[in-house]
């Protein structure tokens, strides 16, 4: 194996041409290997081995700089950067992230995983070395899906002067172009396989043959060619374009890569390769979609019977003006169900959140009632569209807020510990919370029928599916009556540590499911007299027992004890060991309600 | 007066040429006297008359629906759709508001104020409307500066079949072509201008006079031409493009508008409009930037003595890596005096928050000390990029959360009231609030030092300049002393507000100062005995109050009150009228403290 003899970057360097194609396949083995083990990105990160080989080879890491937009692409990246040994422990608790992480390594600037902010991260770094007169390379590599993402948009137009040694390399896998609705993208593509020009290319072809006067019109030609191109293109934003290079072609890619090297040294360049996602993996190249994210055993996600598409589904047939709107998590969300029963009430925007809140807002304005599908740390980024456009206006727009809580092994940019805390201060809005997936149909008529701005919260397991409401009103459940201590759970996985809980407390323990989370039912509290414990999988800053505290301070003086994530970014794990480590478990409840009843 | 006729929309379809005319002067006459009178959106104003008697001429409001980006150039609308009698309330509490409103009329679509959000709304419109099978216009009018938000950016490249009988005005008044650094828009203004291709149009003329070959060659330059001009830019993106028009021209801009409105029943258009700021008045039209805004009298904002952008220059002096960031908000948060003392030191990178802050997130990564200074209200569109790119890595990005609090007269969508309930829970960020604009500099001078992200919260008014804080260390300041009850402040107003109420109270109260807001000066909580009132300028969930009460009640169990602004959005008056709106003032003071101490 070649790659058992890559310790440090400088190590590429050393390979012969032979040596480095067998790099290739070990690279590809072992990312297939550990995914099958531990789950994980499997086709981004097959996609653009050959590539990544390519930059280690040209670029001289950690000196130089790369980043990866969103971050699902660097297995390899970890693999040729000194983290070979702990590959295994990937996605693991204690093992290394499945995204760049600035902690494990100096080869990760940032720990990221939210599209759109490498253009801007680069550019800032740039002033910062330019500013300070260091000289090292900014590389950044950005997929075609996050390329369009707002972030990158506003990098992208910032500035015409872009600054030297930057290479932004786009890696195109036809995501977006599958797609074929995408207005930059379709400027990109398009510009020199237009008909029009084409047509005019083979006219003058025949019109003149190879005579003086064509040699003539050739050259007027291209330089109107190199007028409407996409060199045109990009020279408007301040980048050299190159392009299109074949990505899955080490060779070609690496000698492309000297080229861009030497002209990033008098302005930025922006790279254009494509490449196939799933590379080498027969399943995964067919259906790269499916194999974008996967369970171990490379087990596909998929729509199950408790899925948003599947009771959307039901509610579309009855109510046509329903529509469902997500920012590229169309399988993710399990909305893809929708593509085969009411295809023109789906509508997937790519990776864009906060123009699909807005666009949402503008839909129910005209009488429709969009339903928004995007995870919980996704929808952060449209945080002042959700006030502004939709609870300023008091739109019945409907966030369905998927992975809330504890998402397991993405780590700290992805778990949705914060959706509570970004909400419930926001005028107009209601927020519900599914105690169980069942509920996901009940609550979304409920949402639906209060005409106003709501979000539904959900975590990505199904668990406590043996509770269920019709959310009839905004009462809290009464689970199991008691009398010494009140413990009101948010959530699947709260309510069940609730009542484990109280079975096995001595003391007599009320435990309530506040499914309906804003507005309080501020009767249940005020016919409370005994304290009281919130749990939630949110951070306990800002979250539901905030506001439970501050009612009761300020009505019965009950106390209250919060138990929710303490201030601060919580590290990839499963979603267990995460609840086990936050305190989420009987051990501390106990010592808590101790606390509270002595 | 013309401008007495117009009751309705309809009114300005029964005027003549002449009567047209005349009402422009009216208008213009009608706005610089309430704005003298009321303050307010000067410039924007005035520069947009013609073009919006030329809609209300070829449209059919409300029925057709008109959609201004911002909504600072809303002036001439209100006058001429049913609110000229009311037109002298503009900006004064109970009075219109001086931004589109959907409560005070149904030709306000939207109630808006934040940028970049009008095409989103539009095509949102439009899909609802195609979806019902209505049949109306929609409008959206963007400025140039508003146009390249990475909303708006979005929303222009979310779909290549935009909607028939959407309309897209461009409002360019130069202001982003000033700066010269903006790619979009240099792409926009540079297609038809381009040096190389007027050079080949000038070389094909004298090569060729009037002969056959040089109408052919013209037609193959035609045809080149649209292929590389705006036309072609904006078709790949699914508009038809028009421009550029005088859009202080009425007649020509109401000729092109009835043109653009056939074309819009078969496709999407783009109308590209110049406009001049501030037309009409001699020293608006000079100094367009500087009338923006202005206040009573035709008052100018400008820097004053505490302002951030002297602050700031004395400490780059001293240290080059401070670099200042805003985005588009250069005079207003006084940064513009360093345009004079350290012009290499700030960088405005127009209206793209989320841009500025992941920007300033990579020149942190790189070595520098980014100063960030945006508007509390406006702040809101970067939270994402505030919690992954700057406080995940916990890179030293300073926040100068300019306007935060009650902000008067700009209305529901300006009101800074909620900057601490969506940074208090982001791990590892520090919040400071000033209790004076005195005390900026050593505010800064203490953030910079800690090395990781802070926001420095402070209002728009320079209250409280009597107080001072050196920050040497986190501890509250106990601005009197008291052993009956004790009231912690947090900003200018509340702790102006908190002595004047100790002083007149019956029993004797402790008043401190929370210059930093988080972390919680947890010795003096600790040490304290006594209920506890909480006063802050922002909504009450999820704010100061929120963390001093969960403290207290897992430690000594003191009563805590917190006084904020309650769940709901604060409509536009005087600072003054808000604070005592919103209960804050002694009465209510009273009422709680009678409240915590009986």
């Amino acid at each position: 194996m070649v790659l058992q003899k890559i310790n440090a970057s400088s190590d590429v360097k050393k390979l012969n041409k032979d040596e480095r194609a067998e790099l290739i396949e070990d690279l590809r083995q072992e990312i297939i290997s550990v995914t099958k083990e531990n789950g994980g990105h499997l086709s981004s990160n097959l996609g653009i081995l050959e590539t990544t080989v390519a930059l280690y080879k040209t670029f001289d890491f950690p000196k130089d700089k790369l980043i990866f937009d969103v971050g699902h692409q660097c297995y390899a990246h970890k693999l040729l950067s000194g983290r070979r040994e702990l590959f295994g422990t990937i996605r693991t608790a204690g093992g290394l992230s499945g995204f760049p992480n600035a902690e494990e390594s100096g080869y990760d600037l940032f720990t990221t995983g939210h599209a759109g902010n490498s253009i801007a991260l680069g550019l800032g770094l740039c002033a910062a070395r330019d500013k300070n007169k260091e000289d090292y390379y900014v590389i950044t590599v950005v997929g075609d899906g996050a390329l369009v993402n707002g972030l990158n948009l506003e990098a992208i137009n910032a500035s015409t002067e872009k600054p030297k040694k930057f290479i932004v390399v786009l890696n195109d896998n036809g995501m977006s172009i599958s797609r074929n609705r995408n207005g930059f993208y379709n400027f990109i593509s398009k510009a020199t396989t237009d008909k029009g020009y084409l047509k005019s290319k083979s006219a003058i072809k025949k019109l003149f043959g190879k005579s003086f006067i064509a040699v003539f019109f050739r050259k007027v030609r291209d330089f109107f060619k190199r007028l409407i191109n996409k060199d045109q293109y990009f020279e408007r934003f301040g980048f050299k374009y190159v392009g299109v290079v074949d990505g899955n072609n080490l060779e070609k890619t690496a000698k492309t890569l000297e080229r861009v090297k030497n002209a990033a040294n008098y302005k930025a360049v922006f790279l254009h390769i494509k490449t196939t996602k799933g590379k080498g993996l027969k399943n995964a190249e067919e259906r790269s979609d499916l194999y974008h994210s996967v369970g171990k055993n490379l087990k596909l996600a998929g729509s199950d019977e408790c899925s948003l598409g599947k009771a959307l589904s039901e509610l579309i047939d009855k109510d046509d003006k329903i529509v469902a709107i997500t920012a590229g998590m169309k399988d993710g969300t399990g909305l893809d169900y929708l593509d085969k029963t009411h295809p023109d009430n789906l509508i997937d925007v790519g990776i864009a959140e906060e123009y699909a809140v807005t666009f949402a807002a503008g839909m129910a304005k005209g009488g429709l009632k969009p339903v928004v599908a995007i995870y919980s740390t996704f929808l952060q980024r449209a945080y002042d569209e959700i006030m502004q456009d939709v609870c300023l206006q008091d739109l019945p727009v409907v966030f369905c807020v998927d992975r809330a809580g504890f998402v397991g092994e993405d780590g700290k940019t992805h778990q949705g510990l914060f959706d509570l805390s970004y909400t419930l201060h926001i005028p107009n809005m209601t927020v519900l919370a599914l105690a169980s997936k069942h509920e996901l149909k009940a609550a979304l008529c409920y949402a639906i029928s209060l005409n106003r701005p709501v979000c539904i919260r959900y975590s990505k397991s199904c668990a406590g599916a043996e509770y269920f409401s019709d959310y009839v009103n905004g009462a809290w459940e009464t689970v199991k009556d008691g009398t010494d201590l009140t413990v009101i759970a948010v959530g699947a996985n709260a309510l069940t540590l609730a009542t484990d809980f109280a079975d096995k407390y001595p003391k007599s323990i009320k435990v309530a499911a506040a499914r309906i989370v804003k507005p309080l039912d501020e009767s249940f509290l005020v016919a409370t007299h005994t304290p009281v414990i919130t749990i939630e999988e949110n951070a306990v800053i800002g979250g539901f027992g905030s506001l439970v505290n501050a009612f009761c301070s300020a009505h019965n003086g009950n106390k209250v004890y919060s138990l929710g994530v303490k201030d601060g970014f919580v590290r990839h794990g499963s979603i267990k060991g995460q609840l086990e480590e936050n305190g989420f478990n009987i051990e501390n409840l106990t010592k808590i309600a101790d606390g509270l009843l002595k």
